[in-house]
């Protein structure tokens, strides 16, 4: 099993960040400074996953980190997906990017090639998280009892949906913004409570693909948070809504007070 | 013009609970008792619609009022709807009553019943509305010129709709739970900002039918709130949704630190 590798550590604001090596690729976890309010020092964990093209500090990844770990003290961990972050491509890689951006260019549909293609790097990142995960547990501020959330829109809920799915360790997720096609059958095996995201007038993601896919989740506890609006338009209260369902899922488990951030 | 008769008065943890009636029928208004941090004494005002066969006193009505009142500080006003509280009941409404309830009875359909005479309700609702908001739009700590939201569910959409639709001094507005077919026409006239909140397994109202409803609502910022459940099991945390929604949508006006209740 690998370790985290610890590279390099800053603290701003309350939060501490480290950066970390996991064999090949890179990682950041999100830490209060302070010890928990519980006394035993653990907090909850919510993995993080970046949209396609960005990268574990990607803006979007470190704001909702900073507010998991400001306004409910919990850790927060995130990693380059394959291909993303400085990571090598490989030849697959460049060439369904260069058919994604000849999409683009002409004004063509991407919806089909983003499916096929993030379908592949879940394959790669799948295990990946699941290697992540074993060896975070192994610090004593997070352990391997604790509750554990994945929180990723776009890319990240097509890594993020088939590794809730086979992953018994995450008891919460908030999704969003992504196509049934490859994850309604993951989907429906997950029973655990989820947010689901998406935007009402979303120009590459039809309304209907996003109902369905809310709908194919086989959880008791959902939500669909639907916002008018383009693709890129999600209103940043959706992040603060985020923060207090995973404070709602995971803080429980410790028995501390909730703050909420916002 | 009426003005509000105040009949009786208490207070308890931090919110004044005043009973007053203007003309034929009783309301209540929940009022912070500490005067507002502005220094003007005056806060934002929410009205608040009953559901179906509820009253100004209904536990969801006090539980949201008093989550405004301590969350936010805002003064929060409710009137019992024609033929609900006490009021007396017309030979129509006993007549619509019975369908509906012999309909209840025998397992059939309520929607259609429901939607007739929620829409009847709403014509005599409506100005009896506009009257309490002139009314209370008198009184120092609101004034005439301070931002006003509405927040009804079941049949304080159905009345809350149309009242949104023409009275401009009304603008942020939470609804939910009702069907489009005498409602999609006024929504459609309606810009302001809004929620609207629909469970995912109504048993009554079809999950096309609140979609459409939502749909139809010609305003730029609209977030849609879909859980599962059951028509009677809306979460409880929708509740705080929609107390940060008029946080964000009314508080800005006066310039106040927007706390959140949960």
């Amino acid at each position: 099993m690998h370790s985290v590798q610890f590279t390099a550590e800053t603290s701003a604001d309350g939060v501490r960040e480290r950066d970390f090596t996991m064999g090949e690729f890179s990682g950041m976890l999100w830490s209060p400074v302070s010890p928990s309010a519980s006394g035993s020092g653990r907090a909850p964990l919510v993995l993080m996953g970046h949209g396609g093209g960005m990268h574990r500090k990607a803006p979007a990844v470190t704001g909702r980190a900073q507010l998991l770990v400001a306004g409910c003290g919990f850790h927060v961990a995130a990693i380059d997906a394959p291909g993303h972050g400085g990571r090598p491509r490989t030849a697959h890689d460049e060439q369904e990017i260069a058919v994604m951006q000849r999409a683009m260019a002409a004004g063509e549909p991407v919806g089909p090639i983003v499916v096929r293609y993030n379908a592949h790097l879940a394959e790669r990142a799948v295990p990946e998280w699941q290697a992540t995960l074993d060896a975070l547990q192994q610090l004593p501020e997070i352990g391997a009892d604790g509750p554990v959330g994945y929180f990723g829109l776009n890319m990240g809920t097509a890594i993020g949906v088939p590794l809730v799915a086979v992953e018994p360790r995450i008891t919460a997720a908030v999704f969003g913004l992504h196509w049934p096609d490859a994850l309604a059958e993951y989907a429906r095996q997950i029973t655990v409570p989820i947010e689901y995201t998406l935007q009402w007038d979303d120009e590459h993601i039809p309304r209907e693909a996003g109902l369905a896919l809310f709908d194919a989740f086989a959880s008791n506890e959902k939500t669909l948070h639907a916002n008018a609006g383009r693709h890129k338009e999600l209103p940043r209260f959706e992040a603060d809504s985020a923060v207090r369902f995973f404070a709602r899922h995971l803080d429980g488990h410790l028995g501390r007070a909730v703050t909420s951030p916002a």
